[in-house]
């Protein structure tokens, strides 16, 4: 059960900041114990251990950082069942969507294990000297990459696992070899805790330094800033809002010596359906939607805010089965009164926008918190015209952009923002329109589907969960799928280092058989 | 010959604004044409065609992008002697020295046409759908790396070939699928006219889309600020001063939009001797060190400015043959008549320092921006209480720190800024202190080199040209060596895509057998 306590490397820290309690937002009832903010104090233990054990941390090979995962992955199994209880006395959210997260978490970090293990994160590099060459001869050459230095996570309300504590940003960052500071949020402190005290005793159980991983609770500048800006900190990992997120990256380029801001932030993640699949399937599509659209209240990054299709018959039909769908829903709990609340003005201030039609929302509640699903329109030209259309709306809202033609279409989707997902209904007929839209939507997501629904990221090697600007900060890379370990790593090169000095990564016959690119040609070699 | 035009997709264009001629650093006098600078009508135009380019050259393949830049190396030897010759005129550098770089440049230009088709950049990745997977079945998802878009490159004044117009950055960002818009360096209008109407005769014979490659010449504001906050430029490569490149990241991150930078800034290039080294070799260490100094002026960013050793009579006899040798030089021509003057400020304020002694001058001269070498020293306490000695002199000149023990050693590379090298001097016996220091270093350098010295940049695929802050802005990349590509790609996935639909890298049967790793195994499958 929750203490109340952060933890700094390895110890209960109570802080002695403003006192907060985590509210069951389908009761508005606040939870047993209070929790302790932190602050400078706080944030400069945690950063100064952090420096501490990044000096031991940061030399450990694929397999220590491995079994410390696995030693996570497993003590968060051993919580049992006390740990989603509390999530969903926390959050709100189903108890089955919060197994299902954890049960997400737990192979994220069995999977980042084997990404550590697999040993290509180091990148390893080898150009042998050529000391015959004319006119000059070659030095021996080799590179690997390093870890950054402590991580900076921000843990986001709205998966209390799998994008918190011991998520993504962590369990990459670890994976990298960087020790992590984590600023829980408030609205699961408690999850946040007994997550954290997993991680803490894993760390211990491997034999690491404790300052390998803290957990803070805190807010604004007094602990978030603090922590962007202190000098000990690499990188940061941040899943949030747009405002938080620009807020942390100004911080970071302002800081004397810079560093990386990986915020993923905003996306309205557009659902384009072409005339041959409304002509095929528009009913089951629109009721796929509605499903898509209010799943979760709608809490998802990659949530359908955005559909965009040519008027006619087949959209007509479409509207009808998604308007009747959402009407019949009943309103779920969101994550938080503020949240709540910032989605029915969100709601309401798109509504109010002139040419925007409400189709459709979800059945009123008495209960607290609740998110009843609107299901907005407007045409292709007011959309155009709109900067303020192209906002995300938090929650199960979704805006319908009418199109005279496919060229209206095409200039809805070249006038968007960079986006986390875009989606493509279509069917063979439509593939000739589709060729020119997908170079668009390349330029403009960070993953496109097919004949899908956006929600739902599967955790894999191949995933990527992010986006050009802003969708994220910085769209060369992904904060969900093994390829998010590159963002803590910086390539080093080794030139004529006397072979007993050399790291394992490039050290002469590839101890750890880990692929190499040998003169450029790639092998175990 | 030059004509004094800029390059605007393949049209010459001359410049309304300011008009600049080339200087020559050896005898101060101007040299024809005139050349006129853009403004912001010519970055419009430009950035324009290149936006338009990028919807072409983005689609090409591997072999595609390996013909131009295949096409543009044989045109760069095509121009003959007169090239050389011309840089030689601006420059004030040697003509075998240019010769060298002119081999350089198009080496590196095979280099990436080599990576082009080789394909990895790619980044293919592919998990297989599992339909009958439980809970939920995967869907097939599959990932590649794409362009990012126009890349706005500032060629730097120091290597008017190989960091210039058809340079690294351009080699990499065109192997990347970008477009190109280049700013050339005023030091060398006329190289880089010559160059650049190379290029633009290679994407024309390849049948590609002129806007694929503008050159633009102008300065400040008008220019460099508009091009790099120019929305549809996507990405930055700078080679050049700190004040320089910390303007062009603070412009790029104050974008509605903003984009990476790589700016590649400052570094001092700390040379380490080992108490071993020196007991077996100092004199030929001195006399190897002078010739590093105060090869090309010094004008190299891996120039090294500081040496740190333990006082004794190692360091003694290191210092008696390396100031006998710098106090041998005949001063060589600098740059532009701005670096020399630079350089003279610069060495007089480190020397005017209290704690700073001269220990050797290199000869004087009555020729114009002749650069006098400059060797000085202090102490490891005088180093450690002042910023100002860490700063970069550039030019040959280069500040000893005299430590009291090896402790004092450890506590200087503790106190260093981010750096592109570090060298260390060492024999077996040092080999215990080596291991203490080279964690520092990793953390502190791009380039960690034994018993070498750090000028000398070899193109390949181990070299990593980059460093944490202040040597570059982006420490997760290097700007020389194949590795450079990746700073001009991002990943996209693809989910449940119709096979017909599927890009080249990820589509079934790998028909351009690339190297992809399909649920996590590496392979040509």
């Amino acid at each position: 059960m929750p203490t109340g306590n952060m933890i700094i490397a390895g110890t209960p820290v109570f802080g002695g900041g403003k006192r907060v309690r985590a509210v069951d937002p389908s009761t508005g009832a606040e939870l047993e114990p209070e929790f302790g903010h932190g602050g400078a104090a706080e944030v400069e233990q945690a950063c100064a251990a952090a420096h501490e054990a990044f000096a031991v941390y940061r030399e450990t090979g694929g397999e220590q950082r491995a079994r410390l995962l696995e030693a996570i992955a497993d003590g968060i199994e051993a919580i049992g069942p006390a740990l989603v209880d509390r999530a969903h006395a926390e959050t709100g959210l189903p108890t089955a969507r919060l197994t299902g997260e954890r049960a997400r978490t737990t192979g994220q970090l069995r999977l980042f294990a084997e990404v550590a293990r697999e040993g290509s994160w180091a990148g390893a590099r080898i150009d042998p000297a050529l000391p015959d060459r004319t006119p000059l001869p070659r030095a021996d050459i080799r590179q690997r990459k390093v870890a950054l230095g402590p991580v900076a996570v921000f843990g986001s309300s709205n998966f209390p696992l799998a994008f918190s504590v011991a998520g993504g940003d962590t369990a990459s960052a670890l994976a990298a070899g960087c020790p992590v500071v984590v600023k829980a949020h408030d609205a699961h402190p408690g999850t946040s805790e007994m997550v954290g005290r997993a991680v803490a005793q894993a760390v211990a159980a491997c034999g690491l330094p404790a300052g390998t991983f803290s957990l803070l609770f805190g807010s604004g500048p007094g602990l978030g800033t603090a922590l962007v800006t202190d000098p000990r900190i690499q990188a940061v990992g941040f899943t949030g809002s747009r405002s938080g997120g620009l807020a942390l990256a100004a911080a970071a380029a302002a800081r004397p010596r810079p560093i990386p801001v990986h915020a993923e932030m905003s996306s309205v993640n557009p659902v384009f359906l072409l005339p041959g699949a409304l002509a095929e399937r528009a009913g089951q599509l629109g009721a796929e939607f509605a499903g898509s659209l209010t799943l979760g209240s709608g809490q998802f990054c990659t949530n359908p805010g955005l559909v965009i299709a040519v008027d006619g018959p087949g959209l007509d039909a479409f509207l009808e089965s998604a308007a009747e769908a959402v009407a019949r829903t009943e309103p779920t709990t969101m994550l938080t009164p503020g949240i709540a609340s910032a989605y029915d003005e969100g709601v309401s201030a798109l509504a109010a926008q002139e040419p925007v039609s409400v189709l459709a929302r979800g059945r009123e509640s008495a209960q607290p918190n609740g998110c009843r699903a609107a299901l907005l329109s407007t045409s292709a030209k007011s959309f155009l015209d709109s900067d303020a259309l192209q906002q995300e709306v938090f929650g199960s809202c979704s805006l319908v952009v009418r199109c005279a033609d496919v060229a209206q279409v095409l200039a809805v989707a070249e006038a968007l923002e960079g986006q986390l997902t875009a989606t493509v209904h279509a069917t063979e007929q439509d593939h000739e329109q589709v060729a020119d839209l997908l170079p668009v939507l390349e330029q403009r997501a960070g993953r496109i589907l097919f004949n899908g629904w956006p929600t739902g990221v599967e955790v894999g090697h191949a995933m990527v969960h992010g986006g050009p600007f802003p969708s994220t900060s910085d769209s060369r890379t992904t904060s969900v799928g093994t390829l998010a370990i590159e963002r803590f790593l910086r390539p080093v090169a080794y030139q004529d280092v006397p072979p007993a000095l050399l790291p394992r990564a490039v050290a002469d016959g590839n101890p750890d058989g880990i692929w190499r690119r040998v003169d450029g040609e790639l092998g175990k070699h």
